[in-house]
């Protein structure tokens, strides 16, 4: 049994926090742009430090080769019986261009006032390294850990993790664990941590409609032959009626409907449909019928197209009848909605919406299973005690209108949930220039992962 | 009085047939591309080789400068008393691209059987050379004209004719007429010769839609904010029903509706609806109910999406939901509807259309009156009795879907219709590579524009 109690790990993380934020700084000057080939070498560096600093912490570590960039596996199994915990987060960051807009340079992190500016620094080099440094603080002073810890920390998230569901698959065994925790995201504002248990999945699609088999002449053709770019736009205008509900037949089937609890605990949340509004300066917003702002966001399936192209987009007028329409759309799913039974719903109505007068050809892009943890999850209350402990404030339970596919594939791969414990702020720019990651919530991620290991043992 | 008969015209047409041919490949083989300034001396040379040969047949010429290519401008007004006949042509062309796919040079007129084959060989030299051709004969033979006869060639039309209609404006004295005749069009087909009375007009416009001041993230923005690609679409779709009707209220008001003499025309003329749809490859025709493909065609105002884009339209997946969407549409009208009344009514119905989750912005691109001309005009018969003279068979009346904006300025400017006389052939690749002349057609042509002289004088 350790004789380090939990006081003085935490005292020992609020000694070292001057270090933690200079050890941030040090990966984030690392540029690990995964999408930019010439930064190859780069990446694998924020790799490696990644994995010295797991080996430093008292992991057994190893880099992982895969036919992309590598992959830092970090395990300490010495708590036989115990829970298992595997942490994921990623080491590469995203292009810092545009880079005229950065107030320094996007890899020269600087702190200012309460924040630290760099690309990374939120998403995810300053989340996920807040896991490794509690965690890591707990085992350097104990000499192990109250339950046994798995890091998995992959180089191309930001590339859509082409090679982790494989490794995943590979790795099955070694990454065997009852729960995943995830610190990729957002508390809900400033001081008010969350629990992301929800996540929209995805079924993107491209039409590609041909009408007659040439471009046409509009005045010496219009009216003797439909105009797939006509036709294309009243197919997507058949696809969601005015009161924005989708009219793909079955597409609500399974879809799992807000409880009286769950409308009441996102009615509580402090959310202004007016300053949303503002900031994207729209008059009005919309979304389907009897449901809030929040609700749609978060708890009910979307269609929206994504590209539309057909004809003459140049400057001017030119009177074609073009042969050809294309438009990418994609729908936001909702547990317990099914990406490839969603496709063939909308494949068949497409089908039936399209006229004989064009014909159509339809791709898949893209899936990504939703994902709804049952609000009585038991490792949601262990989290919440952590997030109590770290941030003196208990969590509350959201969800995101986007996708994180490595929580589908943890969950179909190893049968686990993951706990989405966001540590960034939803202004933080991950994305943007000028990405920021507030300093006082790296000490409280840091902490809070301390305590999380102290809690699922008690638990 | 003359004392040179039409026979005798007619035999010397007939004699100089492979003369004039040498003739029209001379002027075949100057590239005169208006589209193409590297090539502004060659228009020019264009320009005066025809204005050579209206000088060489007896009339008074000048070459009018403009900002752009010059006018050539030729007339005989020694028949006072009697009407005047103004000729309109152009002398400039097409660009030839793509090369490849012509068999010989675009440029190296080529006879293939009885095709001359070049650019610019029915478009409009080959035809405008007909009416010099048959008129200057007329003249040199005579030394005189029975009407007074203008020639306004000039050297814009493919560029759209920028400084024509401040041309007319401007030498509107000089340019008087009875009535005006113009070969830049086909007949219905192979022996059948056609006057073509009915040309569509124009009213074409951008809309551009904006919802959220940027683009958002499809998953954490989609349902819970308007899609302006979505909103697009449902606008478009809502501008005409399922059977064809445009939907913009007071579109039809002013449409002069077919007779049950026009229909029955139509319905005389050998038109084949399989064959045109198997030419486009389209299972199916689309247009207006109630009406048959070339009523469609020619006479009913037509609505065309003639451009789309919106957010990402490159390969693969990108889950945007776009701050912006684009459509460029045109409705192609006919008599006795008016551009800027449509654009109006149009506009007025788009912006109830668009709701209060977008702004828009119209922009009228392009108009153009439609034209129709009275089919008890005299000048009709006048010119299909020399058709009948030229070509041993008489015309039929027919329409074009297209625009001819010289006619309406012709007509809004001088006060005179236009005797639409096609001397050409639908299948000429006027625009495509190998452009052809029917080269009998050629010979035809000649010997109608000299007797319309004599059908005129004697009407």
């Amino acid at each position: 049994m350790s004789t380090v109690s939990m006081t003085e790990i935490v005292d020992a993380l609020r000694e070292a926090r001057e270090a933690h934020i200079e050890k941030l700084k040090d990966w984030l000057r690392i540029p690990s742009v995964s999408t930019d080939s010439t930064r190859k070498d780069e990446v694998r560096r924020a790799g490696e430090f990644i994995r010295d600093e797991l080996v430093d912490a008292g992991f057994a570590v190893r880099l992982d080769e895969t036919p992309g960039h590598p992959v830092a596996l970090g395990k300490w199994d010495g708590a036989p019986g115990a829970p298992t915990l595997l942490v994921y987060g990623h080491y590469d960051v995203q292009p810092p261009e545009p880079l005229e807009l950065w107030r320094h340079g996007a890899f020269e992190p600087t702190v200012e006032g309460e924040n630290l500016i760099a690309r990374g620094a939120t998403d995810d080099k300053g989340q996920a390294l807040a896991l490794v440094l509690g965690i890591g603080e707990v085992l350097r002073r104990r000499g192990s850990l109250p339950v046994n810890v798995t890091f998995l920390i992959e180089g191309e998230e930001e590339i859509g993790s082409p090679n982790l569901e494989p490794y995943i698959r590979e790795h099955a065994d070694e990454l065997k664990a009852d729960i995943a925790l995830i610190s990729d995201c957002s508390q809900f504002g400033p001081g008010l941590p969350a629990i992301t248990v929800g996540l929209k999945g995805l079924c993107y699609l491209q039409i590609d409609l041909t009408g007659p088999n040439r471009d046409l002449h509009s005045g010496s053709f219009g009216g003797a032959v439909d105009n797939p770019a006509n036709v294309l736009a009243t197919m997507i205008s058949r696809l969601k009626d005015d009161d924005g509900r989708v009219l793909i037949p079955g597409f609500y089937d399974k879809v799992r409907e807000l409880t009286d609890e769950d409308r009441a605990a996102i009615r509580a949340l402090p959310f202004s449909e007016e300053e949303f509004a503002r900031d994207l300066e729209v008059d009005a917003l919309h979304g389907e019928k009897g449901y809030g702002t929040l609700e749609r966001k978060w708890a009910r399936p979307t269609l929206d197209v994504n590209g539309l192209l057909s004809g003459w987009t140049g400057e001017g007028a030119k009177t074609v009848l073009p042969s050809r329409a294309m438009a990418k759309f994609s729908m936001r799913l909702v547990a317990d909605q099914h990406p490839d039974e969603i496709a063939e719903m909308t494949k068949a109505f497409l089908r039936e919406l399209c006229p004989p007068t064009c014909t159509m050809e339809i791709s898949i892009d893209h899936g990504a299973e939703p994902v709804l943890v049952d609000p009585t999850n038991p490792w949601l209350a262990v989290a919440s005690r952590a997030v109590e402990r770290g941030f003196g404030k208990a969590p509350v339970m959201i969800r995101e209108g986007g996708s994180i596919p490595v929580v589908s594939v943890l969950k179909q791969v190893l049968g686990i949930d993951t706990i989405l414990l966001g540590l960034g702020l939803p202004d933080d720019n991950a994305h943007s220039p000028n990405e920021k990651f507030h300093l006082p919530d790296y000490q409280r991620g840091i902490e809070t992962a301390a305590w999380l290991l102290e809690e699922m043992a008690g638990s």
